[in-house]
């Protein structure tokens, strides 16, 4: 117990004014780790330098690598880069102010009080974990999602919000503008204002990159406004441009915290020394945790319900960026660390057991804020249900740490807008430091494109055996509608497509015949 | 493509009756698996056949583990408990019905209109789980949760609730009834109810074990109703006790449906014959996948945002089932299977660039329900958004299957109550048949204790500290107040509580001194 006094003070990384520390005492590195790691972080430390200066740090897609900028526009390497920074962010809160004003209003000329985002991945992620960190009964918009291509999602969207499209901003974002979920979101949303006898465009906002087919859209339909996004902002590290900030403003949250908050934690973690810069530390326990090759699971557990959604943000941030098959090299690498958890004490009730007795396959990174907010009721005499949070992380850190499993702790004093800027940017940091001790790019995603290509494919297979169905003048089984479709090894994806139409009345295509993959007959209606 | 095709029809299992299919072509098992596995898995149905008899089951608890008697009262191993289970069933009903009528009404005489749930863990994923699948805008009672012990989410929840307290019917949830997550938001609750001049009682209900602490509570203070919990029904698999039905029938769903539903997937994974049982087979996939000693993690993706909060519920149910140190001789296994996930096609947009590129450590559980609903839009000539969902699962699952990830799929025809019973059902039967695989105690939860008692000793020696600290006469280091507070080893621990105190004003603790843990100094204000 005094060993662990001792090196919990040791390598206690605490930053008063940052009002920010990291405990790393209970991850079993030995005491030699930092020395032998000094040379491969420094490496990382010159690529970060390298990258925040505008060199082409995602070299598979021959971009620069700007988030950093958002945050510090003096920082771009261009004037013209640091004035559109500077522009977006003034026309978004302008934008805001006049929704909040009533001056942009609804058909019937009062304000909107609900703001529907469309979006998926990087474009619905950041947006959803600040509403869910900072969100107030009060704010002047509520706030509904469309992430996915789900129509039955949808409709059930749509019916909470019947009888108040009128007084709904919906605000379409996608970077590349081509994303099929959103661009079928939008769809439903521009019907369903229709249905309602309104006109979509008064109603629609765009935050795409210039000159998309989403940007294009809009203009041609006359929605209210269009924000920007760039190819040097990736999709998961996008919650700091006009993706995350348009929507934060317009729910009346404090950007100007959340933009400070993540440059004061930036400024902290550019420091080109290990034991004071806590986005190295964090990364160097991942690799000490993972052995370099992300050998362990990332389980992050935040003990704040408002931090809910903050596991969920950095499975994508850091499974996207680090789950790489080849490294900068073209070797193959298969690298990557999982991240899955929810919020502590809750999460001690569903797998606390796994953690403490199961396979030893993870270290857990907590999150705290001490300041508990204002009224904290006595649940005990002296004791207050804060003091139980605070307890039940405590107990199940050092219940982990007996049995030999390792964590991290971050504490934040306070949980506002700069402290979730800080907690983002501290990732981001620990991410392309990370990257660069596992000698990948932790900007793009090549592994990602096999699945919508084929997802077009089966989408094209779709029609061409649509079309061979009404021409057959009979029920065909899957295999004779693939060979009639002229794709007769796709036989299996056919009668997937058959199989789903078949289920869903108006579609047009009828089941018979026996029961079974290779009897059952599709037929049209 | 043609021998997938092959193995896709020989493998796949297919019931018309129940709406459901599961694929297993993408599993790579050997084909003699099934064959090797004939006398482990013949020696899993037997034990089960034991459990549902009313074995103990559950040995190192004395307990017999009963909850698929919930849904199949007749076979409940005594008449008394049989009467119990249908008892209870009657009572949630009709206790729903007089909510809905207004026969139990407001203090004001008026309807009920809002349902807030307190529990946690067991006693609260199962209702969240089944409140996201199967609600509707026009559901009875709008609902909200109280799921940890987080006094500044506690404050957001009531803030929410400001106003409306006097039309909520609060449900709180504890199976054992001291649960402390649940007892201080039950507490919160209650104060919540007085500060708006309402009494508590005849807004409250409890579920919990007949004469538990809550039970006791809930006599003494008048409240409106109370629930049994059976020492035989774990809380992870709770979800058709009162622990999930109450909450069910209260907000208007088909409890009978989830009942009947759960009914059916049991009959059918009763069959000792692993090819004609559902659930042999998945419980055959996992230890296949994992080495038998789950080796790798299931990734849970459900196309569909109904079921946006499976894989959530499966993490408990898997990992607190299976997670286990010791096998039933006592031997050091270290078992368990980690689960994450959230939805499809969200989370390609997350996470596939790993699934796709990076370690090989998981397979997939893919989830798809045939029905899109009524209203799905084309946004293509003769495409719907339901066309894209099942192009991206068919896509995912083949752009997995080409790098050699592994995947089963899971298929409904529709997604209602039953077939939500049916899902909950058929894992529950897979992780029974998965533990006798392994060797393992599905049923108890031997390594969740260690991190409460820890938690109950920092409560324990807040207490002591603050006293030592208010004996002193003038401000402690942290050492000097765990020397003063007689626990000298307990020092980081004791820093951490005079940490927490004093970001916390009113809470009698002020910090002064040079920053850093040793150096800090604590007083009393």
């Amino acid at each position: 117990m005094a060993d662990l006094w001792q090196r919990y003070q040791h390598y206690l990384y605490q930053d008063e004014a940052l009002g920010f520390s990291l405990d790393i005492s209970r991850m079993a590195f030995p005491d030699d780790f930092f020395a032998r790691m000094e040379s491969p972080i420094g490496r990382a430390f010159e690529a970060m330098t390298a990258l925040e200066s505008g060199a082409i740090a995602n070299p598979d897609e021959g971009r620069m690598v700007g988030h950093y900028w958002l945050r510090a526009p003096e920082l771009a390497p261009t004037p013209e880069l640091r004035v559109e920074i500077e522009e977006t962010l003034a026309k978004v809160k302008a934008f805001a102010a006049k929704v909040h004003s009533g001056e942009v209003a609804t058909a019937a000329g009062g304000k909107f009080r609900n703001l529907l985002l469309v979006g998926i991945g990087g474009s619905a992620l950041g947006p959803q974990l600040v509403a869910d960190c900072l969100g107030r009964p009060d704010q002047p918009l509520a706030l509904y999602f469309l992430d996915n291509t789900d129509p039955d999602g949808m409709a059930r969207l749509f019916a909470q919000l019947s009888g108040q499209l009128d007084e709904t901003l919906t605000v379409v974002t996608s970077k590349s503008g081509g994303t099929k979920e959103t661009r079928n979101g939008m769809l439903a949303a521009q019907a369903a204002y229709q249905a309602a006898g309104l006109r979509f465009g008064p109603h629609a906002v765009a935050v795409t990159g210039a000159d998309s087919e989403l940007d294009r859209y809009a203009v041609n339909n006359g929605w209210l406004a269009r924000f920007p996004m760039w190819d040097w902002v990736g999709g998961r590290t996008s919650v700091f441009s006009a993706v995350g900030l348009l929507p934060a403003a317009l729910l009346g949250y404090d950007i100007d915290g959340m933009l400070a908050g993540a440059r004061a934690m930036d400024a902290a973690t550019r420091i080109p020394d290990v034991r004071r810069n806590p986005a190295a530390l964090l990364a160097l326990m991942w690799h000490h945790a993972g052995g370099g090759k992300g050998d362990k699971d990332m389980v992050v557990l935040p003990y704040r319900d408002r931090l809910g959604l903050f596991a969920k943000y950095l499975q994508q941030l850091v499974m996207e960026s680090l789950g790489k098959e080849l490294d900068l090299e073209g070797r193959k690498v298969n690298q990557g660390i999982v991240v899955y958890g929810n919020k502590g004490s809750t999460d001690q009730h569903a797998y606390i057991q796994q953690l403490r007795e199961g396979a030893n396959n993870f270290f857990a990174v907590f999150v705290e804020t001490l300041d508990d907010g204002p009224a904290d009721l006595e649940v005990e005499p002296g004791v207050t249900s804060g003091d139980y949070l605070l307890g039940f992380l405590l107990g199940t850190r050092s219940a982990l740490w007996e049995n030999g499993r390792e964590s991290a702790t971050i504490t934040l004093n306070v949980l506002d807008a700069e402290a979730l800027g800080k907690l983002i940017a501290l990732f981001e940091r620990a991410v392309g430091l990370y990257a660069t001790l596992a000698g990948i790019n932790a900007y793009h995603q090549p592994g990602v494109e096999a699945g919508k290509k084929a997802a077009q494919r089966v989408i094209a297979l779709q029609g061409a055996v649509l079309e061979a169905l009404r021409g057959a003048g009979r029920p065909l089984t899957a295999a004779e509608a693939a060979q009639a479709a002229g794709s007769p090894e796709e036989v299996e994806t056919v009668y997937q497509v058959l199989r789903h139409l078949a289920a869903n009345s108006g579609r047009g295509v009828v089941r018979e015949g026996a029961v079974g993959p290779a009897d059952e007959r599709f037929g049209v209606s």
